[in-house]
């Protein structure tokens, strides 16, 4: 596959999964929404929809949308490490478009919404106790589950024009969704999983610089390095586990 | 496959789509029943499980049961124009059929709710906050979202007898329902996601028309076009992606 | 297959599948459980999976577990008149194992209840506005839809030794579990959704004569025979457009 | 499969089976969470998703991650018996390394938690109503009705490498994510379904000897047998019902 395909399909793919994801953040977060106050339970499943149809999308690019992901199969072999920047630069252009999307699905509700200055939880992640080590942990973790259930997992193997794919059924990335929702529900409670690098610090650039959201408050920069490097370390250990153990096939 | 064929197969589909679709709003919204007051997340489940109903049912016509679909998939050269004003006809046909069923079933908590003037509500989309430029672009950004997966996902391009169908299994449809699904949750916040021309339109008529619920208010024609043009626009941008982009396969 | 093993898988995947539909019902309504009030959204994800669990188990079968589907099936050609009668006699039966089961179960919770008299919802279903006409009419529907997604969705058609089944993998009755959430949380709000003669009468039977719980209420003979015409009608007028509607592949 | 490899794979997969399953039940029970009284219905998914994940990356040895599916196993015949102690050895070091892992995922919410008295909970399983035949009955239901599952559904019975497998699809795992969904919602109430040994023994050693959680509560070893012999009586029960009954292919 060329890079430029690359770039496109992961923009693709990564904007819609952080439109659907940012999207049911929205909805339960701001007031004038019919999803208002639906709870965690309705969060950690759209995320994983969300997953879900982004990843179907760019199945064209093996629907990395996260450079976890993209680290972890570079590790493993299983993309050439020649690729991985066309792959990044599109998963985080897909995360500032993806944003972009979902400021406009919710501009009336943004412009309703009396506590706009803590809106960031609606883009980027934030920890419930904040202490950059044990933080860390969380998101590798997470991150580890994901990857590690990628690489492991049957079907993971399916290799199609240089890319690895999930086969090419209309329910091929249930079972990432699946997980992702599983990670949410399970893992999630202590940082909100960002398990993503681009996930999280597209949305945030969006916000720091390009969402016009009135009283909008501080895109909290001094967290932002964690759910970028965590998922890294845990995208990367799943890609040596990959590595090591003996072929599950 | 004959146009009668057709005409028959998106109005049983399309009936069975808005008769769940909209019978999960009336058990959440009415009160003599055993879903009152169960939320949002069961609204988002029941409408998805209610396309992967009516889809499966109409796979013969490639279940459109939406002419944001038709027109997507006409654009995108996956089905002939000239069939299209036939999967209308069924689809607005199946609207209307589909609202009257659910009537039939809440009959009795129709005729015992103490607030049937805002039963619109069960049947037709309105919106949180009124604007009919940024409702249109909700509308629309919902409506790429799942008319660009079908397009995109693999499977997509799966055509029988003239028709795509999402391949001859018995969950060949559940990806679209889980797509519907994560719109719902993420997306449907501002306007109660329509996505779909006559599952908003077809209600709304029987409701002007049709049901005689006791002291029933008003259809707010004003609003019925935005459910009817915003998908129409999203279906279309979503075809003419797939018309532009390079193979997916 | 021979009447004896129809009998006896059937008897096992209905008695699975009431033994988890009555389960949640109780794990919901009694008091010293972890579900207690776990609400409407959990009812009707339970009966799903056991209908997941149940018609799995009796693949052998076909999965019936239900009279109106036995009868839809018959009507439509698709399983011989002359097998019907054991297929009912194994439901009925399991219908009234599974609620032994599930009292089993919940043997300790029975004791500790204080409202003992208003156990028999665990079982068996009940209007929330009583209205014989009314209360088919809701029944029907559903069970229409049902039967009909069963006759009509693709893959229903495939039929080994004699009877039909869903494939052999794994998920091949996932499809109809879905459509069984869809149906509860979006049909179920008026009477429970009994769509199944013996799910609702093998519990009724098993609450009147067999089950000793300390002073439980009236198995309400009144309202029984509504949970199985109802399903018998629906299922029935299923059968006959399946009949009549031209081949879905 | 070498012995070697079974051990591997089983604790790979169990591990990530608690990690996840104890994780979702800490992020409800715990305070400094985004999941906390996350409900009931979560809870349920977040272990069926934790299967799932699990049972996914053990496919190389057949993902039994329970004793009691490899009893079943061995006695339907489909395991050898000279394998089962590998089996249980994975199992049981997979069932303490989730329960670290766990912890070191909340570590800052059990530092500033108020109740770690009662933390017990989050690892292991307890009864609503303490009686020790009656719990012993409920959980010997409950795992019947997975390992039944397991031996009994189609698609069981295909076997690679001399260990049985649920295809080689990435939703292969899906359908006992499914039933164990159900048996939480359905049979849950009373005990908190174990079903499964080492998912209760392993994080209850964990948590008496190895967590370093402040102010921890008792191991509550009492019970500790009942969650090892009820699954296993289960499990066994439903290994002879596969032995005995007709082949349901």
């Amino acid at each position: 596959m060329n890079p430029g395909s690359i770039v496109l399909w992961e923009l693709i793919g990564t904007a819609i999964l952080v439109l659907l994801g940012t999207g049911v953040v929205a909805n339960v977060t701001l007031t004038k929404t019919y999803g208002h106050a639906g709870g965690t339970l309705m969060v950690t499943f759209g995320w994983g929809f969300a997953v879900f149809a982004g990843a179907s999308m760019a199945n064209a690019s093996g629907a990395h949308l996260n450079p976890a992901v993209t680290l972890g199969l570079a590790i493993a072999g299983k993309v050439a490490w020649s690729l991985t920047p066309f792959y990044l630069l599109g998963q985080l252009a897909g995360g500032i478009v993806g944003a972009v999307l979902c400021w406009l699905v919710y501009k009336l509700q943004f412009d309703t919404y009396a506590d706009n200055e803590h809106t960031l939880g609606i883009f980027s992640t934030a920890p419930n106790v904040r202490n950059a080590p044990w933080n860390l942990v969380t998101e590798i973790i997470g991150t580890f589950v994901l990857v590690g259930w990628i690489l492991l997992s049957p079907g993971a193997a399916a290799t199609t024009g240089g890319v690895p794919h999930f086969g090419n059924s209309a329910l091929g990335y249930a079972g990432v969704s699946f997980v992702v929702m599983g990670i949410g529900q399970s893992l999630g409670g202590p940082t909100g999983y960002a398990i993503n690098p681009v996930r999280d610090l597209g949305p945030r650039i969006a916000y720091a610089f390009l969402l016009p959201i009135k009283g909008k408050g501080s895109p909290d920069w001094g967290y932002s390095w964690i759910p970028v490097v965590g998922p890294l370390i845990g995208g990367g250990l799943a890609g040596l586990l990959a590595l090591i153990l003996p072929s599950a096939t």
